[in-house]
């Protein structure tokens, strides 16, 4: 009967009770957080300014599970345990002996695995005494989420969201407002960084960096009455993912079946480490290899061309100094419309792993993921986020790779959402609009826009 | 365990293997169908110069469950069966001891209900060897749904899509067109009514009639080269939309309880028939006493205000004469944002039931409609389609009554689609710009642009 079947389902009682943490894991030493002020390593306290010190706690965290509060868990069965399906048809159009499977985070009720993040830290927010809740928003997809969470826990949210998103996705700021959150295009004159910046350039789309900036800006400057939230890079953000990959754990269990490849798009690393980390706890624990892909775009080629060193999480340069891959923190990204993977850096957890050879990269240009995106369309019925449909394009490439070499190769990749908000795009690729953004830079020029750091 | 539940998921072997025809159960005589023309009872051979002869006898049947083909059943898998959801943070906002379900017809590839038909008309036009469809839409539902099981028929498709909508919903467009289909506003230059219609009302929005008429007459003009499809209204649709209410008895089961009513929109009635048909089996030959509940908009009060009586199925009177409530088929409706709900008849099986008080009907202003959506997506995540709002507002008033009466009430509705491709509604009603369009007329008023009929 498996043999036959599409959807893996289970059932709330399925849910996972804890999260996966890596850091207990992770064969390589951590490399350490920067105050981007001093330089020196970050205090609990400098970061408590920011984050709620449960928050805080869980970002040092050396236990490899942390367990899900029970008012989280309810949240997440909204829409948790989410389906994951055997692409049959797309399986069967590329002519393919792969098996390929995908998880449907766009099930979630923002439409992207944002939420499982979003809803974690409203909850440790709500309990430590937040209020009121900054953030910013490229895509949309984060400022979804965190509207809805904040919503759920009675916490007011002020998005700053990167203008040209701002403009072009008037959807996603209504979707936003409709669950009842502040929306203010980034740059801003809300915040002193947003008003310097548009005097100097008033006619600026923003970036993702300068965003932070401003919703970094308003928590450090409200006397402790608003802390900051991010959606992605940090380890807790990473950790409240991994509900993914351990739900597809069971899902391959029920398929019987185990993945050769696992694929995820990566911009800040959270949906890629949600998938890949309980995969990569296998491969660290008990022998597996399973190849763990993260796919980047080559316009913002922050892995493949990136140098692995010190830089800001930030445009502004208040956000800590990370270690990461990065093609610096000044950096603007051309503006292609996977706007959820224009960052200039990359989660230090996926970093030190990909440094250490423990993940691979690929970058894919931008015509080439929307071919994908639509033969997906077309198969299987469910139009993916543009970001989503990079690692669609990479688990195409594996299954043709596989169908060549006459090899069966089980892959799986992470639909991290759903590109109903994002059809602008698909118009933009339907009418030829779509063009190769690879970007073109040295490891030596970036490294020369980097931060001076002793270590 | 199921105290706490909140989604009741059926497993792939648990879908419908069977439409329920309700036909074979009706408790009135069946109302003729006339020719347009010859206002004398239809011929199957004047149907089938519109549909293939699989469907006409569909149409037509007595048998009360018709077996669903393999291939439209793996087609359903891909999404099917959809979850039923208790809504709990929806009945805590409310304080209301009812337990409120909701069929989640919005998990479909194309978003709604409409899926479930589309996918069954294009097969049996495949095997009757139709290469090639024309529709109408109106807010864009049905032409995702044909254009997606169109393309995995490899049946090519013209869809009309009522102008209005073609200009205030491009996403819609790009849906539909990243599927492979073809679309036209309408009225449009592609056929011989929407030419004259254009040279009369050259600045006209359009209408589900006008619309409807183009698509009949590029379908009756090809000398047999195209058929058309109808996304509601028919005995057929009705019939292949039963697998949601069939999916709802098993997992209300599951639930351990049994709806005392059951809500749904109506439009052309199809989503309502869906879910309350199976309810209405267990009405008419179990003794159950379930009321059904049919919701429309108070701008489009078809059931409500409109008489009884046959009137054309279209604008242009090329389309069959049906038995039905009707505001007339010249009827141009108010352009509100519920684009499904806009049509000026309702299809004859819930007219028949209606007229014979089997089920009830109620009429609810828009903007009472939006409060419940905004409620809905601030308790439950999901924004709902704003046709589905109407359900929302019905069950949450049963809801508030049962909680005056301090009564407990089972209260199922049907979720028929998300809202996502309508955020420009939702932007409105945040602005304070949707109104009360509520629809004076006599009944005499409208009689008297009914046809002429001998029966």
């Amino acid at each position: 009967m498996s043999k036959e079947q599409y959807k893996y389902l289970l059932n709330e009682s399925d849910l996972p009770k804890q999260w996966y943490n890596i850091s207990a894991d992770m064969p390589v030493d951590p490399t350490p957080v920067l105050n981007p002020q001093t330089k020196e390593p970050i205090t609990p306290e400098f970061l408590n300014v920011l984050f709620p010190m449960s928050l805080v706690e869980q970002e040092v965290s050396k236990d490899r599970y942390v367990d899900i509060p029970k008012e989280v868990r309810e949240i997440y069965k909204l829409w948790r345990p989410t389906p994951l399906i055997r692409a049959r048809r797309l399986e069967k159009a590329l002519g393919t002996p792969a098996h390929i499977y995908y998880k449907n985070e766009g099930a979630s009720i923002s439409g992207s695995h944002k939420t499982n993040t979003a809803v974690a830290q409203a909850y440790y927010n709500k309990i430590d005494g937040t209020k009121s809740l900054t953030t910013e928003t490229g895509a949309g997809q984060w400022g979804s989420a965190l509207s809805i969470a904040c919503n759920f826990f009675d916490i007011s949210l002020e998005v700053f969201m990167v203008k040209a998103s701002y403009e072009q996705k008037p959807y996603r700021r209504v979707i936003m407002q409709t669950y009842g959150a502040d929306i203010f295009p980034s740059p801003s004159n809300q915040t002193d960084y947003g008003r310097r910046y548009l005097e100097e350039h008033p006619n600026s789309p923003g970036s993702l960096g300068i965003a932070i900036s401003e919703a970094v800006e308003t928590a450090v400057k409200s006397n402790g009455a608003k802390k900051y939230s991010l959606g992605s890079v940090l380890n807790h953000v990473l950790m409240h993912q991994t509900v993914i990959g351990q739900e597809c754990l069971k899902q391959m269990e029920m398929a019987d079946e185990y993945p050769d490849v696992v694929i995820g798009c990566v911009g800040g690393g959270s949906n890629f480490g949600g998938v890949a980390f309980p995969f990569a706890h296998k491969n660290l624990t008990e022998g597996r290899k399973t190849r763990l892909v993260a796919v980047e775009p080559t316009a913002t080629p922050t892995l493949t061309k990136g140098p692995y060193a010190f830089d800001y999480g930030d445009t502004a340069m208040m956000a800590p100094i990370l270690k990461m891959f990065t093609l610096g923190h000044d950096f603007i990204p051309a503006p292609i419309h996977a706007g959820g993977l224009r960052y200039h850096g990359m989660a230090p957890q996926i970093c030190m792993l990909y440094d250490a050879g423990f993940i691979e990269a690929v970058a894919v240009p931008q015509p080439g993921t929307f071919s994908a995106g639509v033969l997906f369309a077309q198969t299987e019925g469910i139009i993916p986020a543009p970001e989503s449909a990079h690692a669609i394009r990479v688990a195409i490439d594996e299954a043709l790779e596989a169908k060549e070499k006459g090899e069966k190769r089980v892959i799986l990749f992470n639909l991290s959402g759903h590109g109903l908000l994002d059809l602008a795009a698909y118009d933009a690729y339907n009418q030829g609009r779509v063009v190769d953004d690879t970007l073109e830079i040295s490891q030596d020029e970036i490294k020369a826009r980097l931060p001076q750091v002793a270590l």
